[in-house]
Protein backbone atom coordinates (compact mmCIF):
# COMPACT_ATOMS: atom_id res chain seq x y z
CA UNK A 1 0.00 0.00 0.00
CA UNK A 2 1.57 3.00 -1.19
CA UNK A 3 0.44 6.31 0.82
CA UNK A 4 -0.01 10.10 -0.83
CA UNK A 5 0.58 11.40 2.88
CA UNK A 6 3.40 13.59 3.26
CA UNK A 7 5.39 12.30 6.63
CA UNK A 8 4.36 13.70 10.06
CA UNK A 9 7.28 15.11 11.73
CA UNK A 10 7.63 13.79 15.28
CA UNK A 11 9.76 15.90 18.01
CA UNK A 12 10.63 13.62 20.33
CA UNK A 13 14.18 12.05 22.18
CA UNK A 14 16.27 9.12 21.79
CA UNK A 15 15.88 7.35 25.14
CA UNK A 16 13.24 8.52 26.79
CA UNK A 17 9.66 7.25 26.60
CA UNK A 18 6.97 9.65 25.70
CA UNK A 19 7.37 10.40 21.50
CA UNK A 20 8.13 6.44 21.82
CA UNK A 21 4.01 6.02 22.22
CA UNK A 22 3.60 8.54 19.75
CA UNK A 23 5.55 6.57 17.27
CA UNK A 24 4.00 3.17 18.28
CA UNK A 25 0.32 4.30 16.89
CA UNK A 26 1.76 5.98 14.03
CA UNK A 27 3.72 3.07 12.98
CA UNK A 28 0.53 0.86 13.66
CA UNK A 29 -1.67 2.82 11.50
CA UNK A 30 1.15 2.80 8.70
CA UNK A 31 1.27 6.84 8.93
CA UNK A 32 4.81 7.68 7.27
CA UNK A 33 6.78 9.74 9.89
CA UNK A 34 9.92 11.17 10.61
CA UNK A 35 10.86 10.86 13.98
CA UNK A 36 13.61 13.78 14.92
CA UNK A 37 15.70 13.93 18.45
CA UNK A 38 16.06 16.84 20.28
CA UNK A 39 18.40 17.79 23.00
CA UNK A 40 17.22 19.45 25.78
CA UNK A 41 19.17 22.54 25.24
CA UNK A 42 17.28 22.53 21.96
CA UNK A 43 13.84 22.06 23.46
CA UNK A 44 14.47 25.63 25.19
CA UNK A 45 15.37 27.53 22.31
CA UNK A 46 12.95 29.76 20.82
CA UNK A 47 12.59 27.32 17.51
CA UNK A 48 10.80 24.74 19.33
CA UNK A 49 9.42 26.52 22.19
CA UNK A 50 7.14 28.31 19.22
CA UNK A 51 5.78 25.09 18.35
CA UNK A 52 5.98 23.66 22.38
CA UNK A 53 5.37 26.61 24.84
CA UNK A 54 6.25 24.32 27.54
CA UNK A 55 9.56 23.09 25.79
CA UNK A 56 9.12 19.32 26.26
CA UNK A 57 8.65 16.40 23.92
CA UNK A 58 6.60 15.19 22.40
CA UNK A 59 5.39 17.48 19.52
CA UNK A 60 3.83 16.65 15.73
CA UNK A 61 3.59 18.60 12.98
CA UNK A 62 1.59 17.37 10.14
CA UNK A 63 1.96 19.19 6.95
CA UNK A 64 -1.62 17.68 5.29
CA UNK A 65 -3.20 20.00 7.39
CA UNK A 66 -1.41 23.24 6.89
CA UNK A 67 1.75 22.04 9.76
CA UNK A 68 -0.84 21.64 12.18
CA UNK A 69 1.28 21.38 15.81
CA UNK A 70 -0.17 19.49 18.58
CA UNK A 71 2.14 18.76 21.31
CA UNK A 72 1.58 16.74 24.85
CA UNK A 73 1.79 13.03 24.01
CA UNK A 74 -1.85 12.02 24.95
CA UNK A 75 -2.87 15.04 22.96
CA UNK A 76 -0.53 14.05 19.93
CA UNK A 77 -1.74 10.76 19.68
CA UNK A 78 -5.21 11.54 19.96
CA UNK A 79 -4.84 14.06 17.01
CA UNK A 80 -3.25 11.05 14.98
CA UNK A 81 -6.31 8.56 15.94
CA UNK A 82 -9.16 11.24 15.00
CA UNK A 83 -6.69 12.18 12.28
CA UNK A 84 -5.75 8.97 10.20
CA UNK A 85 -7.62 5.89 11.84
CA UNK A 86 -10.94 6.63 10.62
CA UNK A 87 -11.31 2.74 10.24
CA UNK A 88 -11.59 2.16 14.08
CA UNK A 89 -8.12 -0.17 14.26
CA UNK A 90 -7.19 1.47 17.39
CA UNK A 91 -9.75 4.12 18.46
CA UNK A 92 -12.72 2.51 19.84
CA UNK A 93 -15.86 2.83 17.68
CA UNK A 94 -18.30 2.11 20.56
CA UNK A 95 -19.40 5.07 23.00
CA UNK A 96 -18.15 2.72 26.15
CA UNK A 97 -14.98 1.07 25.20
CA UNK A 98 -13.92 5.30 24.08
CA UNK A 99 -14.40 6.47 27.49
CA UNK A 100 -13.11 3.57 29.14
CA UNK A 101 -10.07 4.01 26.84
CA UNK A 102 -10.33 7.53 27.89
CA UNK A 103 -9.99 6.88 30.97
CA UNK A 104 -7.18 4.65 30.96
CA UNK A 105 -5.04 6.83 28.98
CA UNK A 106 -5.25 9.41 31.30
CA UNK A 107 -4.32 7.30 34.07
CA UNK A 108 -1.64 6.41 31.80
CA UNK A 109 -0.57 10.11 32.14
CA UNK A 110 -1.33 10.58 35.57
CA UNK A 111 -0.06 7.14 36.88
CA UNK A 112 2.96 6.98 34.81
CA UNK A 113 6.41 5.60 36.89
CA UNK A 114 8.11 8.35 38.77
CA UNK A 115 11.01 7.81 40.92
CA UNK A 116 13.57 8.83 43.45
CA UNK A 117 16.97 8.52 43.51
CA UNK A 118 19.71 9.76 45.73
CA UNK A 119 22.00 12.62 44.93
CA UNK A 120 25.43 11.32 43.97
CA UNK A 121 27.51 13.63 46.19
CA UNK A 122 30.26 12.06 45.76
CA UNK A 123 30.62 12.93 42.01
CA UNK A 124 32.45 16.25 41.02
CA UNK A 125 31.03 16.32 37.44
CA UNK A 126 27.18 16.75 38.48
CA UNK A 127 26.76 19.05 41.63
CA UNK A 128 23.50 18.92 42.86
CA UNK A 129 22.62 20.97 46.11
CA UNK A 130 19.70 18.00 47.30
CA UNK A 131 20.05 14.98 49.61
CA UNK A 132 17.61 13.66 46.64
CA UNK A 133 16.69 13.98 42.85
CA UNK A 134 13.11 13.80 41.73
CA UNK A 135 13.10 12.25 38.17
CA UNK A 136 10.05 12.30 36.44
CA UNK A 137 10.72 9.94 34.43
CA UNK A 138 10.18 10.17 30.39
CA UNK A 139 9.69 14.04 30.39
CA UNK A 140 12.86 15.45 28.16
CA UNK A 141 14.34 17.60 30.77
CA UNK A 142 15.08 14.87 32.97
CA UNK A 143 15.69 12.03 31.33
CA UNK A 144 19.16 12.69 30.19
CA UNK A 145 20.10 12.28 33.37
CA UNK A 146 18.13 9.18 34.32
CA UNK A 147 21.05 6.58 33.04
CA UNK A 148 23.60 8.07 35.21
CA UNK A 149 21.33 8.63 38.39
CA UNK A 150 19.99 4.99 38.05
CA UNK A 151 22.84 3.00 38.53
CA UNK A 152 24.09 4.74 41.44
CA UNK A 153 23.19 2.45 44.71
CA UNK A 154 20.28 3.84 46.87
CA UNK A 155 22.07 4.14 50.28
CA UNK A 156 20.88 7.24 51.74
CA UNK A 157 17.02 6.99 51.60
CA UNK A 158 15.96 3.39 50.81
CA UNK A 159 12.44 3.76 52.20
CA UNK A 160 11.98 6.61 50.05
CA UNK A 161 13.37 4.67 46.97
CA UNK A 162 10.77 1.65 48.11
CA UNK A 163 8.00 3.61 48.82
CA UNK A 164 7.48 4.66 44.80
CA UNK A 165 9.23 0.90 44.03
CA UNK A 166 5.83 -0.25 45.42
CA UNK A 167 3.57 2.54 43.76
CA UNK A 168 4.79 0.70 40.56
CA UNK A 169 3.63 -2.45 41.23
CA UNK A 170 0.72 -0.61 42.88
CA UNK A 171 0.04 0.34 39.17
CA UNK A 172 1.00 -2.97 37.50
CA UNK A 173 -1.49 -4.53 39.89
CA UNK A 174 -4.33 -2.08 38.87
CA UNK A 175 -3.35 -3.37 34.97
CA UNK A 176 -3.45 -6.85 36.27
CA UNK A 177 -6.37 -7.28 37.74
CA UNK A 178 -7.72 -5.54 35.04
CA UNK A 179 -6.44 -7.56 32.33
CA UNK A 180 -7.71 -10.72 34.67
CA UNK A 181 -11.28 -9.98 33.49
CA UNK A 182 -10.47 -8.23 29.78
CA UNK A 183 -7.66 -9.33 27.33
CA UNK A 184 -7.07 -5.89 26.98
CA UNK A 185 -7.12 -2.73 29.05
CA UNK A 186 -10.06 -1.10 27.53
CA UNK A 187 -12.37 -4.53 26.75
CA UNK A 188 -11.75 -7.51 24.35
CA UNK A 189 -9.97 -6.04 21.72
CA UNK A 190 -6.69 -3.95 21.74
CA UNK A 191 -7.08 0.09 21.40
CA UNK A 192 -4.38 2.53 21.39
CA UNK A 193 -4.25 2.56 24.93
CA UNK A 194 -2.61 -0.99 25.03
CA UNK A 195 0.18 0.27 22.79
CA UNK A 196 0.25 3.80 25.35
CA UNK A 197 1.38 2.10 27.96
CA UNK A 198 3.83 -0.15 27.12
CA UNK A 199 6.81 2.42 26.89
CA UNK A 200 7.12 3.14 30.55
CA UNK A 201 7.59 -0.35 31.00
CA UNK A 202 11.53 0.42 30.82
CA UNK A 203 11.53 2.10 33.80
CA UNK A 204 9.18 0.01 36.00
CA UNK A 205 12.08 -2.93 35.02
CA UNK A 206 14.31 -1.11 37.04
CA UNK A 207 12.32 -2.12 40.10
CA UNK A 208 14.68 -5.08 41.33
CA UNK A 209 14.09 -8.44 42.18
CA UNK A 210 10.41 -8.60 40.80
CA UNK A 211 9.49 -12.00 38.87
CA UNK A 212 6.89 -10.38 36.65
CA UNK A 213 5.67 -12.77 34.84
CA UNK A 214 4.64 -14.58 38.24
CA UNK A 215 3.65 -11.53 40.16
CA UNK A 216 1.10 -10.56 37.81
CA UNK A 217 0.35 -13.43 35.21
CA UNK A 218 -2.26 -11.65 33.32
CA UNK A 219 -0.34 -8.75 32.62
CA UNK A 220 2.11 -10.75 31.37
CA UNK A 221 0.02 -12.57 28.86
CA UNK A 222 -0.74 -9.18 27.87
CA UNK A 223 2.89 -7.93 27.73
CA UNK A 224 3.83 -10.90 25.39
CA UNK A 225 1.21 -10.61 23.21
CA UNK A 226 1.66 -6.48 22.33
CA UNK A 227 5.50 -7.20 22.05
CA UNK A 228 4.64 -10.39 19.57
CA UNK A 229 3.40 -7.52 16.99
CA UNK A 230 5.32 -6.62 14.20
CA UNK A 231 4.83 -2.95 14.21
CA UNK A 232 5.68 -2.87 17.77
CA UNK A 233 8.52 -5.02 17.17
CA UNK A 234 9.74 -3.26 14.79
CA UNK A 235 9.31 0.60 17.07
CA UNK A 236 10.79 -1.33 19.77
CA UNK A 237 13.85 -2.57 18.03
CA UNK A 238 14.85 1.34 16.73
CA UNK A 239 14.47 2.76 20.46
CA UNK A 240 16.18 -0.09 22.35
CA UNK A 241 19.19 0.57 19.57
CA UNK A 242 19.13 4.40 19.92
CA UNK A 243 19.11 3.62 23.83
CA UNK A 244 22.41 1.31 23.95
CA UNK A 245 23.74 3.96 21.04
CA UNK A 246 23.19 6.81 23.91
CA UNK A 247 23.28 5.42 27.58
CA UNK A 248 24.64 1.69 26.74
CA UNK A 249 21.44 -0.26 27.46
CA UNK B 1 -33.76 27.51 31.54
CA UNK B 2 -35.20 23.99 33.29
CA UNK B 3 -33.18 20.81 32.29
CA UNK B 4 -34.75 17.40 31.17
CA UNK B 5 -31.58 15.76 32.51
CA UNK B 6 -31.26 13.28 35.35
CA UNK B 7 -28.37 14.50 37.76
CA UNK B 8 -24.80 12.97 36.66
CA UNK B 9 -23.22 11.36 39.64
CA UNK B 10 -19.40 13.61 40.27
CA UNK B 11 -17.39 11.40 42.59
CA UNK B 12 -14.99 14.08 44.45
CA UNK B 13 -12.95 14.57 46.84
CA UNK B 14 -14.13 17.60 49.30
CA UNK B 15 -10.96 19.31 49.43
CA UNK B 16 -8.37 18.16 46.43
CA UNK B 17 -8.29 19.71 43.68
CA UNK B 18 -9.29 17.04 41.13
CA UNK B 19 -12.74 16.87 41.20
CA UNK B 20 -13.28 20.58 41.20
CA UNK B 21 -11.92 20.77 37.69
CA UNK B 22 -14.90 18.75 36.64
CA UNK B 23 -17.47 20.51 38.59
CA UNK B 24 -15.97 24.08 36.73
CA UNK B 25 -17.20 22.42 33.68
CA UNK B 26 -20.33 21.11 34.80
CA UNK B 27 -21.43 24.13 36.16
CA UNK B 28 -20.45 26.59 33.06
CA UNK B 29 -22.89 23.87 31.07
CA UNK B 30 -25.55 24.12 33.13
CA UNK B 31 -25.45 20.34 33.09
CA UNK B 32 -26.81 19.13 36.54
CA UNK B 33 -24.77 17.27 38.50
CA UNK B 34 -24.45 16.19 42.47
CA UNK B 35 -20.88 15.99 43.65
CA UNK B 36 -20.38 13.22 46.13
CA UNK B 37 -17.02 13.35 48.05
CA UNK B 38 -15.57 10.28 49.28
CA UNK B 39 -12.81 9.85 52.05
CA UNK B 40 -9.49 7.94 50.91
CA UNK B 41 -10.92 4.16 52.59
CA UNK B 42 -13.92 4.70 50.75
CA UNK B 43 -11.91 5.12 47.66
CA UNK B 44 -10.21 2.06 48.20
CA UNK B 45 -12.88 -0.20 48.76
CA UNK B 46 -14.42 -2.82 45.79
CA UNK B 47 -17.06 -0.61 45.73
CA UNK B 48 -16.10 2.02 44.18
CA UNK B 49 -13.20 0.63 42.33
CA UNK B 50 -15.61 -1.32 40.60
CA UNK B 51 -16.23 2.12 38.77
CA UNK B 52 -12.63 3.84 38.79
CA UNK B 53 -9.92 0.37 38.76
CA UNK B 54 -7.42 2.84 40.42
CA UNK B 55 -9.41 3.97 43.42
CA UNK B 56 -8.61 7.89 42.96
CA UNK B 57 -11.08 10.59 42.13
CA UNK B 58 -12.98 11.99 40.07
CA UNK B 59 -15.03 9.23 38.46
CA UNK B 60 -18.56 10.67 36.64
CA UNK B 61 -21.38 7.95 36.38
CA UNK B 62 -23.96 9.33 33.88
CA UNK B 63 -27.41 8.09 34.25
CA UNK B 64 -28.67 9.80 31.06
CA UNK B 65 -26.51 7.05 29.30
CA UNK B 66 -27.52 3.92 31.05
CA UNK B 67 -25.09 4.72 33.61
CA UNK B 68 -21.84 5.44 32.03
CA UNK B 69 -18.65 5.59 33.93
CA UNK B 70 -15.57 7.86 33.06
CA UNK B 71 -12.48 8.32 35.79
CA UNK B 72 -9.60 10.84 35.67
CA UNK B 73 -10.69 14.19 35.67
CA UNK B 74 -9.05 15.12 32.02
CA UNK B 75 -11.32 11.60 30.47
CA UNK B 76 -14.73 13.34 32.48
CA UNK B 77 -14.31 16.52 31.47
CA UNK B 78 -13.77 15.33 27.43
CA UNK B 79 -17.09 13.35 28.03
CA UNK B 80 -19.03 15.80 29.51
CA UNK B 81 -17.62 18.29 26.59
CA UNK B 82 -18.72 15.38 23.71
CA UNK B 83 -21.85 14.97 25.39
CA UNK B 84 -23.13 17.66 26.72
CA UNK B 85 -21.49 20.84 25.11
CA UNK B 86 -23.47 20.44 21.47
CA UNK B 87 -23.51 24.59 21.02
CA UNK B 88 -19.14 24.84 21.53
CA UNK B 89 -19.71 26.87 24.62
CA UNK B 90 -15.99 25.69 25.85
CA UNK B 91 -15.56 22.93 23.58
CA UNK B 92 -13.62 24.47 20.58
CA UNK B 93 -15.08 24.15 16.89
CA UNK B 94 -12.32 24.80 14.61
CA UNK B 95 -9.67 22.42 14.23
CA UNK B 96 -6.66 24.53 14.81
CA UNK B 97 -8.22 25.52 18.14
CA UNK B 98 -9.54 21.67 19.33
CA UNK B 99 -6.15 20.61 19.24
CA UNK B 100 -3.83 23.86 20.79
CA UNK B 101 -6.80 23.32 23.55
CA UNK B 102 -5.81 19.78 24.02
CA UNK B 103 -2.00 20.23 24.10
CA UNK B 104 -2.72 22.46 26.86
CA UNK B 105 -5.25 19.91 28.62
CA UNK B 106 -2.94 17.60 28.95
CA UNK B 107 0.03 20.00 30.10
CA UNK B 108 -2.13 20.86 32.89
CA UNK B 109 -2.50 17.05 33.62
CA UNK B 110 1.29 16.52 33.57
CA UNK B 111 2.77 19.63 34.52
CA UNK B 112 1.06 19.91 38.03
CA UNK B 113 1.87 21.54 41.14
CA UNK B 114 3.76 18.70 43.11
CA UNK B 115 5.62 19.98 45.87
CA UNK B 116 8.20 18.13 48.58
CA UNK B 117 7.68 18.47 52.12
CA UNK B 118 10.13 17.36 54.81
CA UNK B 119 8.36 14.77 56.83
CA UNK B 120 7.08 15.55 60.59
CA UNK B 121 9.54 13.43 62.79
CA UNK B 122 9.07 15.07 65.78
CA UNK B 123 5.28 13.69 65.75
CA UNK B 124 3.83 11.12 67.24
CA UNK B 125 0.76 10.71 65.35
CA UNK B 126 2.14 9.97 61.91
CA UNK B 127 5.31 7.85 62.28
CA UNK B 128 6.87 8.38 58.35
CA UNK B 129 9.79 6.32 57.91
CA UNK B 130 11.13 8.50 55.38
CA UNK B 131 12.93 11.86 55.56
CA UNK B 132 11.16 13.31 53.11
CA UNK B 133 7.30 13.13 51.83
CA UNK B 134 6.09 13.31 48.61
CA UNK B 135 2.35 15.26 48.25
CA UNK B 136 1.20 14.98 44.71
CA UNK B 137 -0.91 17.00 45.76
CA UNK B 138 -4.71 16.81 44.85
CA UNK B 139 -4.74 13.17 44.01
CA UNK B 140 -7.23 11.55 46.62
CA UNK B 141 -4.99 9.30 48.46
CA UNK B 142 -2.34 12.54 49.44
CA UNK B 143 -4.53 15.00 49.69
CA UNK B 144 -5.66 14.35 53.47
CA UNK B 145 -2.66 14.73 54.65
CA UNK B 146 -1.66 17.86 52.56
CA UNK B 147 -2.78 20.56 55.10
CA UNK B 148 -0.85 19.05 57.98
CA UNK B 149 2.21 18.94 55.86
CA UNK B 150 1.97 21.93 54.29
CA UNK B 151 2.46 23.91 57.78
CA UNK B 152 5.36 22.21 58.37
CA UNK B 153 8.15 24.63 58.36
CA UNK B 154 10.64 23.23 55.37
CA UNK B 155 13.69 22.42 57.60
CA UNK B 156 15.94 19.69 56.20
CA UNK B 157 15.51 19.98 52.48
CA UNK B 158 14.85 23.37 51.57
CA UNK B 159 16.62 23.41 48.79
CA UNK B 160 14.03 20.32 47.43
CA UNK B 161 11.40 22.60 48.67
CA UNK B 162 12.61 25.56 46.60
CA UNK B 163 13.60 23.53 43.60
CA UNK B 164 9.99 22.47 43.41
CA UNK B 165 9.02 25.90 43.96
CA UNK B 166 10.55 27.04 40.99
CA UNK B 167 9.28 24.46 38.76
CA UNK B 168 5.87 25.78 39.86
CA UNK B 169 6.81 29.67 38.95
CA UNK B 170 8.55 28.04 35.65
CA UNK B 171 4.91 26.44 34.84
CA UNK B 172 2.81 29.87 35.57
CA UNK B 173 5.92 31.69 33.41
CA UNK B 174 4.91 29.50 30.74
CA UNK B 175 1.01 30.15 31.12
CA UNK B 176 2.01 34.04 31.06
CA UNK B 177 4.13 34.26 28.00
CA UNK B 178 1.01 32.60 25.77
CA UNK B 179 -1.17 34.87 27.52
CA UNK B 180 0.80 37.69 26.69
CA UNK B 181 0.08 36.57 23.23
CA UNK B 182 -3.41 35.40 23.25
CA UNK B 183 -6.53 36.28 25.83
CA UNK B 184 -6.86 32.97 26.43
CA UNK B 185 -4.42 29.83 26.56
CA UNK B 186 -5.86 28.20 23.31
CA UNK B 187 -6.72 31.74 21.42
CA UNK B 188 -9.09 34.52 21.78
CA UNK B 189 -12.24 32.51 23.11
CA UNK B 190 -12.54 31.16 26.99
CA UNK B 191 -12.53 27.34 26.08
CA UNK B 192 -12.49 24.27 28.85
CA UNK B 193 -9.12 24.55 29.27
CA UNK B 194 -9.02 27.93 31.07
CA UNK B 195 -11.33 26.45 33.04
CA UNK B 196 -9.02 22.91 33.86
CA UNK B 197 -6.22 25.27 35.26
CA UNK B 198 -7.68 27.01 37.85
CA UNK B 199 -7.83 24.71 41.08
CA UNK B 200 -4.28 23.92 40.83
CA UNK B 201 -3.47 27.33 41.96
CA UNK B 202 -4.51 27.14 45.60
CA UNK B 203 -1.16 25.01 45.82
CA UNK B 204 0.77 27.73 43.53
CA UNK B 205 -0.54 29.99 45.66
CA UNK B 206 1.48 28.46 48.84
CA UNK B 207 4.77 29.33 47.51
CA UNK B 208 5.89 32.22 49.51
CA UNK B 209 6.57 35.82 48.71
CA UNK B 210 5.67 36.17 45.40
CA UNK B 211 3.56 39.29 44.14
CA UNK B 212 1.30 36.65 41.73
CA UNK B 213 0.51 39.63 39.66
CA UNK B 214 3.68 42.42 39.50
CA UNK B 215 5.88 38.81 38.36
CA UNK B 216 2.67 37.35 35.98
CA UNK B 217 0.41 40.34 34.77
CA UNK B 218 -0.76 38.28 31.78
CA UNK B 219 -1.35 35.82 34.14
CA UNK B 220 -2.97 38.19 36.59
CA UNK B 221 -5.38 39.70 33.90
CA UNK B 222 -6.66 36.23 32.62
CA UNK B 223 -6.59 35.04 36.49
CA UNK B 224 -9.10 37.88 37.92
CA UNK B 225 -11.33 37.44 34.78
CA UNK B 226 -11.71 33.67 35.18
CA UNK B 227 -12.24 34.48 38.79
CA UNK B 228 -15.26 36.89 38.32
CA UNK B 229 -17.74 34.50 36.55
CA UNK B 230 -20.56 34.06 37.95
CA UNK B 231 -20.29 30.03 37.48
CA UNK B 232 -17.11 29.98 38.66
CA UNK B 233 -17.76 32.23 41.54
CA UNK B 234 -20.71 29.72 42.70
CA UNK B 235 -18.01 26.67 42.98
CA UNK B 236 -14.82 28.49 44.21
CA UNK B 237 -17.52 29.49 47.00
CA UNK B 238 -18.66 25.79 47.97
CA UNK B 239 -15.51 24.30 47.49
CA UNK B 240 -13.46 26.70 49.16
CA UNK B 241 -16.35 26.63 52.29
CA UNK B 242 -15.28 22.90 52.21
CA UNK B 243 -12.09 23.52 52.62
CA UNK B 244 -12.44 25.86 55.33
CA UNK B 245 -14.80 23.57 56.93
CA UNK B 246 -12.40 20.38 56.74
CA UNK B 247 -8.74 21.92 57.10
CA UNK B 248 -9.59 25.05 58.32
CA UNK B 249 -8.26 27.28 55.53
Amino acid sequence: MSSPLKPLTLWGHKTGPNSWKVALILSELNVPYEHKFLELAEMKEEAYESLNPNGRVPTVEDPNFGGRVVWESGACIDYVLETYDKEHKLLPKDETTKWTARSWRDFQMSGKFDRYVPSPKSTSLLAFPTDLIYIRIGQGPYFGQYSFFINYHPEKLPSVISRYENEILRIVGVMDKQLSKTTYLAGEAMTYVDLMWLPYFIVAFRVPDVKWEERFPSWGRWWRGLQGREKVEGVWGEWMGLRRSVIGR
